[in-house]
């Protein structure tokens, strides 16, 4: 595997895969890698000859009450993880690389950024799709991986390489989970023995409403109270929002029929997790 | 020539081209070709493989009260044109195809796009960069080529390109003029025969800062205040700014020295035409 650590390096390394009429996977991390991660590579490495996994904690897309510099690094954990899973270049490119001094360019999705997590995280999504519209440049993949747990994220991001026209097939695969349903992420590590054990309340009150809605459940708010309720048993928890959507538009739904995104964010502890799940419900 | 009037067959295209090794290089026009868009072509065709040429009245270029209605369209000449020329492919899509229902995508370069005729046109150069952005993933070219003529939104383009890491070549070249000196510019159409007199002022104006400053003047009001004399001696013409900014990041320089870019934008009737120079003003 090469480790390839600057921008220009990259570019050069991606031109020369392209010009040989190889295709590229690209497997974009902010590194701490868990097995969501690794499930991506997996997939990029099956239809793709080269898999480039970019592992960079983009500055951008914090706020700046938030994590960014106690996101979790482990550089070397990260290479041997990646290694094993059979990725071909790990880059790891410098912030300042990234954005350089004078730095001014931003790619905004208008709309699908501003809901959910949009709301209590202004900038966020801005910041995710900069950084993935340079990593595409930078990398020219054919395809980009991500995962499902980031429902919004991946929504955003299809609507960006779809209205930019950037030619790159945007897959989105299923959340991996722990034993108790818990949704892989690298901020699990901040979770104590309380804590981990009420988070894994989150995945239980997602099963609650699909069954809900299995079972004819057409009133989106009554779902909600639900999980909502669920959730509030956990001392440790403090509700962001639980919001049941569009899969398309991100807009909330009056009625539940079709397809809808049932998603959400809470706090345990001091820790911000988030899970969603797609629940068909019944037509009428 | 080929002419291609749809995103999906000019992708497809532009796929293939890329796949077989070949070069492309790109002019963005809006059309009503002049010899200023030909010797883009030229400068094009000595560098590329194929050089493709779009034409597209960009909608979200212009303000609610602009001209893009009224903006000179004739597919016929411009045809006629583009194939003496030597283009190879003219992309002529709809407004539609580029911008579908739904349509929430845009890049904004901060800073550089506020200055100057950013001032006058709010959001004129979002528009210019989105658009930019989408025909460069439809278009796939290894080199843009573009009018210093248009010097602010060369400027623009160039830092999104730089920043967003698109690895295409931004080319600039020089402005292209009538024997009168007025820069030729498909507006130029709009002039009748005193307002067309009247507007050879416009790079008169430029030449005497010019003569102005490799003589030794190093204050920018004074300069501006010549230009603006000048251009006020015309019945028909209406400032809208001078200005002498740094041509890096196009601001205000309070002393002429090194490169400075001298820009203005007159209307002569309802006609608002822009044009500038870039002056190496003597070491001190």
């Amino acid at each position: 595997m090469k480790v390839i650590d600057t921008v220009a390096r990259m570019m050069t390394f991606s031109r020369m895969v392209r010009k040989e009429g190889k295709t590229i996977g690209l497997v974009p991390t902010m590194g701490y890698l868990h097995e969501g991660h690794l499930s991506l590579v997996k997939a990029a490495k099956i239809s793709n000859d080269i898999v480039v996994m970019s592992i960079f904690v983009n500055p951008i897309q914090f706020g700046p009450k938030e994590d960014y510099n106690n996101y979790p690094r482990d550089l070397g954990r990260d290479e041997e993880l990646a290694r094993s899973a059979g990725v071909d270049v790990t880059f790891y490119p410098s912030a300042k690389d990234i954005y350089p001094e004078g730095y001014a360019t931003y790619v905004n999705v208008e709309g699908l950024a501003k809901g959910l997590c949009g709301k209590s995280r202004p900038g966020h999504f801005r910041g995710v799709t900069t950084v993935v519209a340079k990593l595409f440049g930078i990398v020219k993949p054919d395809a980009a991986y991500f995962g499902q747990k980031d429902a919004q994220q991946a929504a955003v991001i299809k609507k960006m390489a779809e209205d930019l026209n950037m030619d790159i097939d945007i897959r989105v695969l299923p959340t991996v989970r722990e034993a108790d349903g818990l949704a892989k992420s690298s901020r699990n590590k901040y979770l104590s023995g309380a804590g981990r054990r009420d988070a894994a309340i989150l995945y239980q009150s997602l099963l609650r409403a699909q069954s809900l809605i299995k079972e004819g459940e057409k009133d989106p708010n009554k779902v909600i109270k639900t999980i909502k309720a669920m959730i509030k048993t956990k001392g440790s928890s403090r509700i962001d929002y639980v919001s049941i959507v569009d899969p398309g538009n991100l807009k909330d739904v009056a009625t539940i029929k079709g397809p809808v995104l049932v998603a959400l964010a809470v706090f345990i502890g001091k820790t911000r997790l988030i899970d969603n799940v797609v629940v068909n419900a019944l037509s009428p």
